[in-house]
C-alpha cells in the first residue's frame, strides 16, 4: 500500500509528519509512504532518520493550507497545497489513500472536489473512533456536517457499516430528542440498520452501541467534551493528590494503571478517522497528532484502503436506495 | 424561607426527599420544608427522624408525575399530583420556591402554566451549574429546549447574570459553527453581555467562562456526556488499577485525593438547578438526587428566593430591550 500524507499538515509539522512517516515504513514492511509538501524541508527532516531505502518519498508543493484558513478558499486559491496534492495523488491513482492531520474541513472539501462523494451519499462523514468500558465505538458524523436533515443521520447509520447503532440523543425514548432526532429515529427505525434506539452518552461510554450517529456539530461537541473532561479530570485528580505526601506515594505506586488508561483511552492510539462516502480513502487526524498517532493514521488508512471499505460503503448505500425504502418527509 | 419540596418526584421518592428535607431543617435555622404527597407514605417516612417540631408540613396530594410521562399531559390530565401542588404553593404565595428532582420537563411546563414566564422572556432555560479546573461554571441551556432561536441563545447569556459568557461552538472563530451559533453569535457580540466569542469544551473545563450557553439540546448532550466519561473514567482508572497489587496499594493510599476530586465534581454538591426567566423559584434536581442533592437543591432554592434573583433577572431582559437593541433577522 501507497499512502501519500500532507506532510505540512498539523500543529507539529513537518517535524512529527516525518517521524510519523518513518516509524510506519520501519514498522510496516509492505507500506510505502509519499510525503507532499516543501522538498528542502522534507529533505532535512529525513536527513538524520534510518529507513529502508526507497521506502519514503517525496512530492514537492509550494503552499500550505492553514489549521483556520476556510475550507472553500483553500479548494480554490491554493492550487499548489500539500493537502491537495496528497489528495490529488489518490485521484490519479498514484496512492492508495491520502492522510492529514491539518484542516479537516479544507481536507473535506478537497476530497469532494476531486474525488468526490459515492454513488448516492448526499453527505460524507468523519468516522472517528473512540473508546468506552467494553470495545471502542464509531462516532458519526464527529464534525464534517454541521446543519444535517434526518435523512443525512440515516446514511451515517447505513456507513457505520457495525452492528448496533444508536441515536444520541437526550433520553432513550423516540420523544426525547430535537426535531432532527425524532424525525431521524423514524427513519432509522423502518431502515435494514440494527438500530437500538436514543442513546444516552452514559450508556455510549459504557460501551452500550457500535456505532453513534448524530449531525456534525453534536458529534463534535460530544468529542471534544469527551476529550477535554478526560484530560481535565486527570489534571484535576492529580492536583488533588498532589496536596498530600501520601497520595503522591499513592499516583506513583498508581503510574503503571493510569498509564494502560491513558493508552487505551489516548486519542493517539486512535490516530485517524476516515472520511466516510468519498470515492477514495482519506483520513484525518488530530491537529496535535503525536508522531505515533499519525503512524497509527497512515496504518488504518492503509488497512482501509486494502480491504476496500469504501467500497463496501457504496454497497450499502446502493442496497438501500434499492429496496425502495425513500425517506419519509419530515 | 419556606419550599415547597415534590417530594414523590425522583427515583428514590419519597424515601430520599423526606431524609434531605429532614437534613435542610437541622443544618438551616430559618428554613420551612413543606412537602407535597401521599400523606400516609409522608407521615411513614417523617415517623422514624428528629427534626424541630413545626418545620416540615404536608400538603397532601394523590398523584404523581412519571418520570417518562410527557410534560403536557402531567399539567392537563394530573391535577392532583405532588409536583403541581409544590409549584401550585409558589404561585399562591405559600412557599417561595418550589423544588423536584422528578419530571424536569413536567415541571418547567408547570412553572410555564402556573407561573408564567418574565416579562420580556421567550424561553426560560435550565442553568446547571458545574465544576470546571478553576471556578465552576453556569451552562444554560441545560435541557429545557430542545430547538432554539439565536435570541432564545442570547437571552440565556442576559438570564446568566456572571462575566464572561462563552458561546459552546466547534472551534473559537465565529465562522466555526452552525447557523444557529453563527446567528447568536452576531446577537451576543452587540449585546451588553461580556461576549468572550466561541468556546470548545476543553476551554470550559479549563474554567474560562463564567456562562456557556447553547441550546438545550446541545446542552443536554455536554451536561450528560461531561457526567456520564467523569463516571466511566473512574471505573477505567479503577479496573486498571485493580489488575496489580501495588496498583491497589497505590489506589488506598490515593482514595483521599479521589473523594476530594469525587467531591469537587460530585453532582450532589450541586444540588440543583433553577428554571430561569420563570415568576418565580422553581429548582429542578436530578433524578438519582442522595438526600445530600435534595438538602443542596433545597437550600440553593433557599438562598435564590432570598436573593430574588429571578427579580433581577428579569430586570436584566426589561433593560435589554429598553436598549432598543432588537434582534438582527437572520
Amino acid at each position: 500500500m501507497k499512502i501519500a500524507l500532507d506532510a505540512m499538515g498539523g500543529d507539529f509539522a513537518p517535524a512529527v509528519t516525518v517521524e510519523g512517516a518513518v516509524e510506519t515504513v520501519n514498522e510496516l514492511p509492505d507500506t510505502e509512504v509519499v510525503l507532499a509538501g516543501d522538498e528542502p524541508a522534507l529533505l532535512r527532516e529525513l536527513s538524520s532518520k534510518k529507513y529502508p531505502q526507497g521506502r519514503i518519498s517525496i512530492v514537492h508543493a509550494t503552499e500550505v493550507v492553514g489549521m483556520e484558513e476556510p475550507p472553500l478558499q483553500a479548494v480554490r486559491k491554493k492550487k499548489d497545497s500539500s493537502l491537495r496534492r496528497a489528495v490529488e495523488m489518490v485521484k490519479a491513482g498514484q496512492a492508495d489513500a491520502a492522510v492529514s492531520a491539518g484542516n479537516s474541513g479544507a481536507m473535506m472539501a478537497l476530497a469532494l472536489f476531486l474525488l468526490g462523494r459515492s454513488e448516492g451519499v448526499e453527505r460524507p462523514a468523519i468516522a472517528t473512533e473512540m473508546p468506552s468500558f467494553e470495545n471502542p465505538f464509531l462516532l458519526l458524523d464527529a464534525g464534517a456536517n454541521v446543519d444535517c436533515s434526518a435523512e443525512n443521520v440515516l446514511q451515517f447509520a447505513l456507513m457505520g457499516q457495525r452492528p448496533r447503532v444508536g441515536l444520541l440523543s437526550r433520553g432513550e425514548e423516540p420523544s426525547k430528542g430535537n426535531e432532527l432526532t425524532k424525525e431521524a429515529f423514524k427513519l432509522l427505525e423502518k431502515s435494514s440498520v440494527n438500530f437500538i434506539g436514543n442513546i444516552e452518552s452514559r450508556a455510549v461510554f459504557l460501551g452500550h452501541a457500535d456505532v453513534v450517529v448524530c449531525d456534525g456539530f453534536v458529534g463534535n461537541i460530544f468529542l471534544k467534551t469527551s476529550e477535554g473532561l478526560a484530560e481535565v479530570v486527570l489534571k484535576m485528580i492529580r492536583r488533588e493528590i498532589g496536596a498530600s505526601r501520601v497520595g503522591k506515594l499513592g499516583y506513583l505506586l498508581m503510574k503503571s494503571g493510569i498509564r494502560n488508561f491513558k493508552k487505551k483511552t489516548d486519542y493517539d492510539e486512535y490516530g485517524g478517522a476516515p472520511l466516510l462516502g468519498i470515492r477514495g480513502t482519506c483520513f484525518i487526524s488530530h491537529g496535535r497528532s503525536s508522531p505515533k498517532a499519525i503512524k497509527n493514521a497512515l496504518t488504518k488508512a492503509a488497512e482501509f484502503a486494502r480491504t476496500r471499505a469504501h467500497e463496501a460503503i457504496s454497497a450499502e448505500i446502493r442496497e438501500y436506495h434499492a429496496s425502495g425504502k425513500t425517506p419519509v418527509a419530515g
